[in-house]
C-alpha cells in the first residue's frame, strides 16, 4: 500500500482572505480542488473556530487531504496523502498542493514528502 | 505553531477485527482514544468502504487523527498531529497512538515523528 504524503507549512499568508478564515470557502477550495485533480472525495468535515480560523479534513477513496489554518499567525499546515493502490496518484496529490497553495498565497513555506506504506516491514 | 505529527504503518492487523473493518468501531475507538488522552474533539468523520476498510479522521482543537484500514492487507496508516499552541499535547498525541496501536495490534510497525511549524520562516 505505497502512498506519498506531502506536508507543508505555510508562513506569511494573507490573513484576511476569507478562504483563510472561513469554513465554508476553505472547504468548497479542498473539495473542488481534489476534484479538479481527479481524486474521489467520500466524505468531508471542517470547523469554523471563534473568532478565527478553520481546521477541515476531506476523506478521499485515495486517503486524506488535512488543513489548519491560524489566522492570527498567518500560517497554515497542509497534508496531502495518497495511496497508490491501483494507479500512481503522486501527480494528482501535487496537483491538489500546488492549487492550495495558490489560493492561500504564502510567502514563505516548509515543504516535505513522505513514502507511506510500501511493502510489507 | 509549533507542533508534533506522529506517522505509523501497521503491518499484520488481525484482519477480521471490527475495529479494523467496520467504520463505527473505529470511530468509538478514536474519538474516544483522543478525548481520554485530553484533547478537544470538535468533529468526526469516517467512511466505510465495501466489501471491507474504513478511512476516518477526527478534528481536534489541537489539529487532527486520521486513520486509514486496508483488511484485505493487514494494514493501517495512522497520523496523530497535535499543535503546541498553548501548552505542550506532545504527550497526549503519544496517547492517543499508543491506544490505537493497542487496539488494533500490529505485529510490525514503522513510526516517524515530525515537527510541524515551528518559528517563522
Amino acid at each position: 500500500m505505497d502512498g506519498i504524503h506531502l506536508l507543508g507549512e505555510w508562513y506569511g499568508c494573507p490573513a484576511d482572505a476569507p478562504v483563510f478564515t472561513q469554513a465554508e470557502p476553505l472547504r468548497e477550495l479542498c473539495v473542488g480542488a481534489a476534484r479538479e485533480a481527479g481524486l474521489t472525495v467520500v466524505g468531508e468535515r471542517f470547523f469554523q473556530f471563534e473568532p478565527q480560523g478553520v481546521t477541515g479534513t476531506v476523506l478521499l477513496a485515495e486517503s486524506h487531504i488535512a488543513i489548519h489554518t491560524w489566522p492570527e499567525a498567518g500560517f497554515v499546515t497542509v497534508d496531502v496523502y495518497v495511496c497508490n493502490y491501483t494507479t500512481d496518484n503522486t501527480a494528482k496529490a501535487e496537483q491538489v498542493f500546488r492549487a492550495l497553495e495558490r489560493a492561500l498565497r504564502p510567502a514563505r513555506t516548509r515543504f516535505q514528502a513522505i513514502r507511506r506504506g510500501g511493502r510489507d516491514a
